[in-house]
């Protein structure tokens, strides 16, 4: 346990003063408040627990790969509703989300001259396919999205343009944003100039042969046209080769395809609370996933931590005082559409719900708190704070917005947290085949289950209550 | 520099002697020898060389993947005149070796029950195919090809079995050696006890999705089944799955095949020596690889070394005294194909070689070299162990076979040596479609090409003669 930073002056003197060995401050013991002795029980519990690691095991083994409306999504959903039975959550049930399933089928790219080889690529979600034998053009780099908008015209209709951004790995993730309109937007832009397919670096911090996936956007006034993503070491191949050739040509086939409607879920398991059961407390992650990997990191890890969580709050403290809800939301990887569903069917009660928070940022360790807390009553909450900065995580700023599936609670008035993990290799496995169990961290998991079971059992257990959460500028 | 630990005593006296400040021992400047000063410009120009990269660059990206017989293979030779032209070596030429080319074709398999799932496998070199539509049968795991000899037949036949041992990463690769049966002996040891296919657990160190190729042998006695590989990450879901359920359904789809018989060649570039032309300096790598990656560091990086070492002594110091033969061998990966016909074609100028080497452990740094030198004279070549000492490579042992196309000489009394790399992420990349030229450090293939360098030219320009090897038991 380290020191405890942010514990008021008072109690440190108080402890002191109650110490024999006052001269001796080295050995003197860690001060202890009521709210660390609530919680300590469950941290040493959560701490052991390998209930986290294993709740991603059997989703990882037993379902794997789950694309929003796949055959892989509606087992996972059963295998939630299992799962939360298994756990003994006490209200278990699931709520209609109609999602627009897209299967990707085979991707083929190659280079034709003049030096011939195949490179590997994935197509984008949603992405349509090229013919059915393959589109062959010239191809045209461009180092970001703003330069393929520049360009002229006359340099790009006809061809393929590749869209060759490097992205950096950083704790926070902080560059994904600046990378990523290059695979949602790359087809718009590059149809926009008359490119008859857009192939981008993939958006990832990894150099290997694995490309990334993940959602593109359509604007239903430019022309749809095929849309991949290549490996980064493919895209340093590409990139020496049009560096040294006049002309590159490519080949690029996806038989991609929009599979119609289905119906998918976001599964609810609740503790019912015991005091104020109309109170919610809501802790999430999402339960589908991209399809090339087992979703390990996106999101089994953050389903694993939340049921953890509140599986570890009933075991060591009991049913709490609040309800716990925890929610796996369907369809995040294509737009957030359970999330939307969710508001969009719950709107009459978001006002019941105290906070709401999701685990979607793989499995490393959780160093900061940031909130979105009524700011007249966020300092109420100081002892939660201390209990958390022993275990390595900092207060940090009120204007989070939660998640990708709660970003759209807080202008209802829904406040919530954020508990920032360590994302600096995330995006070296993000969408990629590469997403599977072995990229987390036994300890590290450890670690979030334990500092989401002391967030959610101190926010369902107490009397704290941030609502509204403020709008932010 | 580092301090010269093998300098003489008398060489170093004689510097402490000659300074004027012998109390400030920590200033006295290193010590530098004839043989030193004979080297410290290649040294110097070696470090600062970007050639083996840019070797290996050029090789990756215009050819890529050259698995022996193969359009690429062909390319790959072609490229290797080429460039032993352009690098300016005097005596250009090639020898034909027969090949048998194998092609990898459409590879597939998937656990159907009770986990449906699908599992990333590569065919191993030289597999046969399974039916057109694949093959369908129950999996039986073991932890070792002994475990897998040692077991029930009834228990194994009309099954698919799985050899799921576990690599380790270690400097000097040695773990290598204890898996790799696995894979050339599993089809056959399964076949004995009557199974319909063979998977391994991919020989390889890393945690990821890419599963890991090379070469497999059949026994003209036994059954010939499929053979493959599945990624380590593969791996773990499938023991999980074999542990939790009592039966796990695989199927299996390689459409693998012989494509007959094609030639490729040795290639080789001469820098003809000065004085004792007919004497000669054998320095090499080989020129195929799989056919999944670019072969960047099996064997790019040794093709980029070689290649390098000579044309800096060429440009530095001048023509050497001996001749330097730069031999890039085909067909290695299938069997040394290429190095047994070297022998077979050369038998009567083997005793003209001085030395022979070759670099094939990827780009990681050398740290040792191993010799098999005459013992009588081992010590002759103090001065040189000296001067590898101050580029961080000390003297091994003299015991050595220099690599595997040099492994079949010493036996006809050829001296070999061995530079050793740090290859402890070497198996990570070995076999895989990640085999590409970002997994090359320039900084640690600059030090290669200096070490290169310095041995060759140390070899080429002296009159040291370790000839003949000895005999090791």
């Amino acid at each position: 346990m380290t020191p405890l930073k942010s514990l008021s002056i008072a109690l440190l003197l108080l402890s002191v003063l109650g110490c024999q060995h006052t001269t001796q401050t080295q050995e003197i013991a860690i001060p202890s408040s009521a709210t660390h002795n609530t919680y300590s029980p469950l941290i040493n519990a959560s701490q052991q627990s390998d209930l986290a690691y294993d709740i991603v095991k059997s989703l990882t083994v037993e379902v794997g790969p789950r694309i929003a409306g796949s055959k892989g999504d509606k087992r996972a959903v059963a295998w939630a509703e299992a799962k939360f039975a298994e756990l003994g959550f006490d209200h278990i049930y699931k709520e209609p989300v109609r999602v627009r399933n897209w299967e990707r089928g085979f991707a083929d790219a190659k280079v034709i001259a003049p030096y011939p080889q195949n490179l590997v690529i994935t197509a984008l979600g949603g992405s349509i396919a090229t013919p059915a034998t393959g589109l062959t053009a010239d191809v045209v780099m461009f180092e970001s999205i703003e330069a393929l908008r520049m360009a002229n015209r006359n340099d790009i209709a006809g061809k393929i343009v590749f869209l060759n951004t490097r992205m950096q790995r950083d704790k926070a993730g902080r560059f994904y944003g600046k990378v990523v309109p290059n695979r949602v937007r790359g087809a718009v832009e590059a149809a926009k100039q008359g490119a008859r397919a857009v192939i981008i670096r993939s958006v990832g911090t990894d150099n290997s042969r694995f490309a990334h996936t993940g959602v593109m956007r359509y604007d239903e006034t430019v022309e749809k046209i095929p849309a991949g993503a290549i490996s980064t070491a493919d895209a340093d191949t590409l990139e020496v080769m049009i560096k040294n050739a006049p002309t590159v040509t490519l080949q690029v086939n996806m038989q991609a395809k929009d599979a119609g409607w289905q119906t998918s879920y976001n599964v609810i398991g609740e503790l019912t609370g015991t005091e104020s059961p109309e109170e919610v407390v809501l802790i999430s992650a999402h339960l589908d996933s991209w399809d090339e990997g087992t979703g390990a990191l996106d999101d089994g890890a953050g389903v694993g931590i939340v049921m953890a969580a509140a599986k570890h709050i009933k075991d060591i403290i009991g049913q709490p005082k609040r309800t716990i809800r925890v929610v796996l939301f369907a369809a995040e990887e294509i737009g957030l559409i359970g999330a939307y569903e969710y508001v969009r069917a719950n709107k009459d009660s978001l006002n019941k719900i105290i906070v709401a928070a999701e685990s979607d940022f793989g499995a490393g360790p959780i160093y900061r708190m940031d909130t979105r807390f009524a700011t007249s009553v966020r300092d109420n909450a100081n002892d939660l704070y201390d209990v958390l900065s022993s275990l390595g995580v900092a207060l940090g700023d009120n204007t989070t917005n939660g998640g990708p599936d709660v970003s759209m609670m807080p202008k209802y008035g829904v406040p919530v947290l954020a508990l920032k993990q360590d994302g600096t290799y995330y995006f070296d496995y993000h969408h990629t085949p590469n997403d599977t169990l072995d990229k987390i961290n036994i300890d590290e998991i450890r670690q979030n289950q334990t500092v989401w079971s002391v967030v959610t059992a101190y926010m369902a257990n107490t009397e704290f209550d941030p609502r509204p959460a403020p709008s932010v500028e």
